[in-house]
């Protein structure tokens, strides 16, 4: 497909995934990590303004000099920006006038993707519609944030239902020997710059489970006293866990004595089967040392990653988010991508229900802080063996 | 005018305060004193449902029972209500399911109010109309707070203009004799449990300006370095201002060297011969040292109110929020209306650009937080005189 | 006396009230608002120091330069300054400098007493002992605080006991007629800036307890379920308590459902005859409410105190601390004394067993914010009559 | 050496490093992370009191039962726990009686190792005295940082100086070639749990220097602005760095325009040629990306480990502080010891001028926050070739 087809497939696929909001939905952030789903309309446009027409296009006549301000979301070089934190005190511009600006910038996409582009602009645009399809996993997540945390449980999606749980017909954990194995993305095809270099890593005999945990398999946690038995939790997330009062996933809900859970399709009773979701990297870990096995490294997750289904949800794996061997930021701005990033943070790997179709390979390295939860993050468990 | 006439009246205005507003202005609240216009619109509504018609009409229809809590605003005693700092987080009920809701408990109203009511009942409806009218400032200074935050700075109103300054033909200071005065309302006609019982003080002899400190004089502060100088200032103003950077009166803006002030009208530059606006209780108490005056005691205010003209600012005064002598709350809910917050709080008198018609009078006693700076808060200035 | 001898006198106490501590005791800060009693020395020092010899005696030779920033407490005016909340992080100067710091100081002292001074320097040295007592308060205060909060509950007294209740003959309240009272001091002998000037106020008929609250008293309001009941509590008051999880006065620990209390003799069983202590002014709020009263205004306290027995305690009154008609600042740094405190406290009256013998009087305005608690603050009732 | 006498020799050390101070050096805690040095001495003697003595001596009397609640450090199944940002509030139990208790414990101390003991309990008490050693470190760079945060400075030593920078002949950077290299303790002797076990990793080839970063070297990147570049920081170090206005490492202050750095002998211009000390893992991560190579990986290090110097600085490594393959708690409380930090921290190797003498190892993985920068931590870059 050339540039100008998936460019208009990728925007497209934006705003049709804002088709059940009300304008008032569009503008609220009730929590720091969320931002109003107008706030990613604007933003992934400003990244097409900023990288591509304000910088290569001489015609380009700017919207409104003000989003710049407004929709910058950190790049530290490229200017001021408002606070992450207040995104959700702006009511202005609304809704209307986003998608005008929308328009605006497409209208001169059209224009200059009309003209072959050079290697270097194509990378950027390349990185754009990636940033794109990455802004609808969080549009999705925030607005399941929006919805789920209003008392009257609106659903998002009034017809249709979850997807079905998918089975490897054997769900035995898969072995996999002792050895040498090559992790990373080539730089092949597109890929982030945090996955890159392939380099070898030396694994130690270890199984992986083909199967993730279930809500069955995580209410057992829950029931038999797994969020008061310190033993089983890091330091800092026992004070997360008291301070916070958490003592189940997000969007569980204890009514009547029977379990709910908030999906988009609205408030229901927990359904047993599906992966378990929205849990933090310190309950991932919590319930890895309850079931006596531990969360996969990414090197470990990555090489077994051909031999089992994943990609319902994304999977919190025990390594800290760090550079490979030979990493190198890209140049300029768009530099501040992924390393700035490399700190305090898990990766996760797979993808999720959430994800954009094609959106995903098995180098794709996720990040989050590890009390995170408001992403489709799940839980797959791993063990060394004969060490 | 009937009880029914003047329910109908004062709900139409609060709606039509609204006209000018976009949806996504009645959701958001950018600082925590903040409510959304949409919660103005249903609180103000759950009054009247709460303490009229569940109360007292069997055959009302409760239109949401989840309403309850998502709009009580602090009665303790009427169960359980959301957090005022998460009001902001919801964009659910819409603001047309919140008409709906206007138009629903409306619609019972009309009934109940075709019969006759018993005068404790009358005297709650009355409270509810004095409540809607609150709330009608409110609703006028929370959208200035949103939309003067706002890096557009979007107007409020498209046409006409701020009110004229208004004169006495005289301007000198009044000169009020010590002695016995009598304070406080008697209790004819309607009025707040605050303002009661009116009782006699003592005052010694002071002066009184007729008019209000204009923002040349305040300007005049601020160019004299008044933001600067420790020795104008309360010590725990001197850190509030301090640790918010604090050095001109809410919605001034210096821009290219010129002050510009942010009204309903939009951003323009700032008229000097206006009563200064929105200064917090510690600007006000600073400004007066500056000037080597005082503010009135509310005391002071009432006692010479009939003698200037007054009604475009809420004006500070130097007394703190106490009961009267005799001061009672009333039975019930609707006793937490006052007493409760009288503690750490400023009182201020008059009226301000922003009040409903009819809903001022000189015993009114209006009262916030020494910091707070987004209501129409003047000064005026007082000293004693021979003492 | 001459000013010698009461300095000698004054300087002599307050190292007096250290004979009981530990070195480590001197050190600690375990709350904002406590100081270790090293700083107290020093700061009592620091003040004759600034104010009388480095001001006045060309022949004075400091002792440390970098004194004078450790031991300011909040002078703006006089230089920079530690921070309050950090006095307890500094283990240097030792307590021993610190006593040789008093010596120097004093030394100097005794010289420059020796030779007649000038009216306005005597007033300064006034203020300076008057200082140092409202620190020997404070340095009891502290070190209860720092020797109660203290898992070990090491007594401070090893000998004697805590002093009796006096009583008047006739427990009756006392009843005050409404009319003209004046209220101040005439600023012949010695008092503070804030008790100035003399003036009339009006006072509606009221009645004022002879006693004090005892504990018996307070144990009723606890085990009536006081502390549960919103309705007795400000608005504040109420957050503050669910967010301190108070639930009795300080230093009331319920050990083997038994209550004990802390006092400077160790921990021992709640005498129920004492007069309660160490409540906060929200507290004292809801205990009135709850027994159908409220606290006595400042002026009410006043005009009736000879009528009573006072000093044991404190005493709450329902009076914010704001200044009175005609007040003026000391010129000079010392006019940071007072003034800029007048903002969100309220006014306490009479003296505690804790004050310095010599160091009260009717009109002394006593002054803390509504949550302080470590103070030997109690509570008389009142009520208007007739209105 | 057998168990009393090594036993003996630890406990005297720990006393003897607390020669120089003064009694209240003892009680005071600057900052939240820092401990009291009477806290230290107590808590190392609780940790043989309560898993040796209490343990398995029946014939072990308690020296005050009050002590477990104020010296556990956070050993959750041990019981409650005072909270680690109050250690500086307690005054008591004094330095005296501190000392009493560790005379008491070391009485039964000597009584117990008198006998033969089983290899289990030997294991314990050897985690005790190496936990005494890492204790001393603490009390070590706890005390640096009572005296260096004290406005006058006070040198900790009176005599002496700092050790000299150690050399190999030739600094030239070392070269790693590619290949599988052997990680992690044996077992046989001493480690901690969270060395182990020992595995095989695939390291690409790398160079790593010789020599550690100086403060020359640090100063250049001063100079250069290194603070003031964004891309030479993590996100989130760069709203630490700005929240608290770092500009240089920890203990250097420009004063009239020269560097000065505190050490232990007090305040003195900067040494030029010492290894730089007391930087964060934020500014270790920058200096490493301004001079355009990066910290190496603690498995980098530890195959280097026996070409280089190493043992004057802990060296920061770009290794988040995770269990290796295979990792097992310690049955029991003392499983607490290290597995329940392993998240976001990173991983430190190597040894300091704080280390007690034989408490130190190539495989020894010591781990802060990132942020933290009172060890004496400082750098050495590494870089991946041909990749």
């Amino acid at each position: 497909m050339d540039y100008l087809s998936q460019y208009r497939k990728i925007r497209g696929l934006t705003l049709s995934l804002c088709a059940p909001l009300q304008k008032e939905d569009f503008v609220v952030q009730p929590a720091q990590n969320i931002s109003p789903p107008k706030w990613h309309l604007a933003h992934t446009t400003w990244f097409f303004e900023t990288f591509i027409l304000k910088a290569n296009m001489p015609t380009y006549q700017e919207f409104n000099t003000a989003y710049n301000f407004l929709f910058n979301s950190y790049y530290e070089s490229v200017g001021d920006h408002a606070q992450q934190a207040g995104r959700g005190h702006f009511s202005r511009p609304t809704v209307e006038e986003i998608i005008a600006y929308r328009e605006h910038v497409d209208r001169f996409m059209d224009l200059f993707l009309a003209e072959p582009i050079e290697e270097d602009l194509a990378e950027t645009l390349i990185l754009g519609l990636h940033h794109e399809q990455q802004h609808q996993e969080l549009l999705l997540t925030d607005l399941k944030y929006i919805l789920g945390n209003n008392p009257l449980f609106p659903p998002y999606f009034t017809a249709g239902k979850e997807p079905e749980k998918h089975h490897l017909p054997d769900d035995k954990p898969i072995l996999m020997p002792e050895g040498i194995y090559e992790i990373g993305h080539t730089g092949e095809g597109f890929c982030f710059d945090n996955e890159m270099k392939k380099h070898k890593v030396y694994l130690q005999e270890y199984a992986i489970d083909s199967q993730l945990i279930s809500n069955r398999d995580f209410l057992e946690f829950i029931e038999s006293g797994g969020y008061q038995e310190f033993r089983f939790w890091h330091s800092e997330a026992w004070e997360w866990l008291k301070e916070n009062k958490v003592n189940s996933p997000l969007y569980w809900h204890k009514i009547n004595n029977e379990w709910q859970e908030y999906t988009l399709w609205g408030l229901h009773p927990l359904a047993l089967q599906q992966p378990v979701c929205h849990v933090s990297y310190y309950e991932a870990a919590a319930f890895a040392a309850w079931a006596g096995m531990r969360l996969p490294t990414e090197e470990e997750w990555e090489a077994a990653a051909d031999k089992f289904n994943w990609g319902r949800r994304w999977e919190w794996t025990g390594s800290a988010y760090l550079p490979y061997p030979g990493f190198q930021k890209r140049e300029g701005a768009t530099g501040e991508y992924n390393g700035k990033f490399m700190i305090n943070q898990m990766v996760l790997r797979g993808a999720s229900d959430a994800t954009a179709k094609g959106h995903s390979r098995k180098t794709y390295r996720n990040f989050f802080h590890p009390a995170a939860r408001w992403q489709y993050s799940g839980i797959r468990l791993a063990q060394t063996i004969n060490l």
